[in-house]
């Protein structure tokens, strides 16, 4: 395919052909995938997910390499972090400011703690919100773009109680940032899988969009073959925010946030009962831990969204960002 | 202002100026809004809600009296209803169709055992969905169109683990409608209080919009007055969906729906655990009763989605009509 490019303030601002952001998603998206990304002209953000120094030193080196006398693309390159396990340690986010990364992006938690060292290493800051009322917080942390977050998305977000989703998030925070800080920029994120997402997020006053299972679904991703498999043969139905994974994995996730994945038997089997699965979970742990040995994803889990539905095939991370970029045009060109 | 008009499959259908459908939301959605609307082009649809014959002939008789001498306006009225509530009850669906009405809406239940009454009086049929695995029964009731309703629609819905969201079930269902009924028209509904939201709801591939929330906090509309002043000073991370108040006001509705309204002091109070609400409902009880008696709207619920958030004022329906269509055209315009 030839590239499609797309110009909004978010490109301009970080030299982008097209305003798409790959989310960093954690074990997920590796230096291939950000690398492919920004290859593409997208932003490439490296999952540095739980703060793993040796996994992000290995894979943001990795990307870096495959980007070797490409300084454009390697320009479109950042990683992004889970907020409250920086709280505990930030010594993979203080490695990656020394690389000189195009954005840090971070999500969950507050980002205050973080903001002068990120300005200090002259990278912009990106801060994923779920609700309204943690976008104050990321102005003040002075956030050069807000990540407008829907409950749709894959992985980890607010739960159904506190969270939001897209659809109106994204109009209601662009009005937000218009009357109080009109220099920060906004992407949607949760959902956003083809063009008419796209299309649609610019038209609720984005200027971009963060992309999760879309490009989770490559060939470059980390996701393992037979989850990407079982996500090609999943409707959008066929996924279920909760709490029930990241119990069986012994992820200490703090309030409001829950986690979306494909629903699978075992997440029917204990979907039901929450407190009687944290108060006694180890029968199903075992059973859980056997299926991500066996790589039998009735019992694994599958990180991803709603948008799952609009996800038939795997191709490479390049196709899906010039598919997106042609779609969204021809329909905005209208 | 001046009526923009705006057209898709849908207007010509349906004979309307702009792609915009007043849902048909019960006790609120009287006689008078549904005649604004259909005077400002859009299809103005009667609230039938549970079914009450007397309820619905008085409010639907108003809307034709208050078309008098305006055949167009009354061309554009029409009537919804709660399937499993006609399930005990159908007088009022009957006695509509004797009014030669422009378009049935069932909502909640198997719309099948109907449809032969509703094409046999010569009404369209509009079957609002909440889940792709519903449009299959859809399809096979003759629906001329598929409401795509996400989770974030205020009042009744799907519940959090089987409810999906507008941004990723409307272009899903489109998808399924081209492959399987491509002269069934889809509109969706969650969300859309705005012009952002109409042009984004043709971008994901709706033909129009079914708005209930932006259209509740209007002049014409029987909520009540401090509910829509509780509306306009809430934001959108304000509201939740629960079985709380359909609990609180012995509605016995099946799963897998639930309700979402503004999250107020009593829901605060009573959301935490419903299996002891619903075994022991009868203080809740009192309390509610007697927040409705007294418009006091901490304790009486008040239906909004999460698009209550873009919601500021209380203007005419024709109006909010009127801004939706003409800021849809300019943002596609561009």
């Amino acid at each position: 395919m030839t590239h499609a490019a797309m110009h909004t303030r978010f490109t301009q601002r970080f030299h982008l052909s097209t305003p798409i952001a790959l989310a960093p998603m954690a074990l997920a998206t590796g230096g291939a995938l950000a690398a492919a990304c920004a290859q593409a002209g997208a932003l490439g953000l490296v999952g540095g997910g739980y703060g793993d120094l040796a996994w992000t030193q290995r894979e943001y080196t990795l990307a870096r390499a495959l980007l070797t006398n490409d300084a454009a693309s390697q320009a479109r390159l950042g990683c992004g972090f889970i907020t409250w396990k920086l709280d505990e340690n930030a010594d993979a986010l203080d490695w990656v400011l020394s690389q000189q990364p195009s954005a840090i992006m971070l999500s969950f938690g507050d980002p205050r703690p973080y903001a002068a060292r990120i300005a200090q290493a002259g990278a912009p800051l990106i801060c994923q919100v779920q609700r309204l009322d943690q976008v104050p917080l990321a102005i003040e942390a002075g956030a050069s773009v807000i990540v407008a977050q829907g409950g749709e998305a894959g992985g980890h977000g607010a739960n159904a109680l506190e969270g939001r989703s897209t659809f109106t998030l994204v109009p209601e925070i662009a009005d937000h940032l218009a009357a109080h800080a009109p220099h920060t920029l906004l992407l949607a994120a949760g959902g956003v899988a083809d063009g008419r997402g796209l299309a649609a997020a610019l038209m609720l006053g984005a200027d971009g969009v963060l992309v999760g299972s879309r490009l989770w679904a490559t060939t470059e991703s980390l996701a393992a073959t037979n989850a990407k498999t079982q996500a090609t043969q999943t409707n959008g139905d066929g996924t279920a925010r909760s709490q029930v994974f990241d119990i069986l994995r012994r992820k200490n996730w703090p309030a409001p946030y829950d986690f979306r994945a494909i629903r699978n038997d075992l997440h029917r089997r204990l979907e039901s009962d929450m407190a009687a699965l944290a108060a006694n979970p180890e029968a199903a742990r075992a059973d859980y831990d056997a299926g991500v040995k066996a790589g039998d994803f009735s019992r694994a889990h599958a990180t991803v969204g709603e948008a799952v539905g609009l996800i038939a095939d795997v191709p490479s991370a390049g196709e899906v960002i010039a598919r997106m970029t042609q779609h969204a045009h021809s329909l905005l060109a209208k």
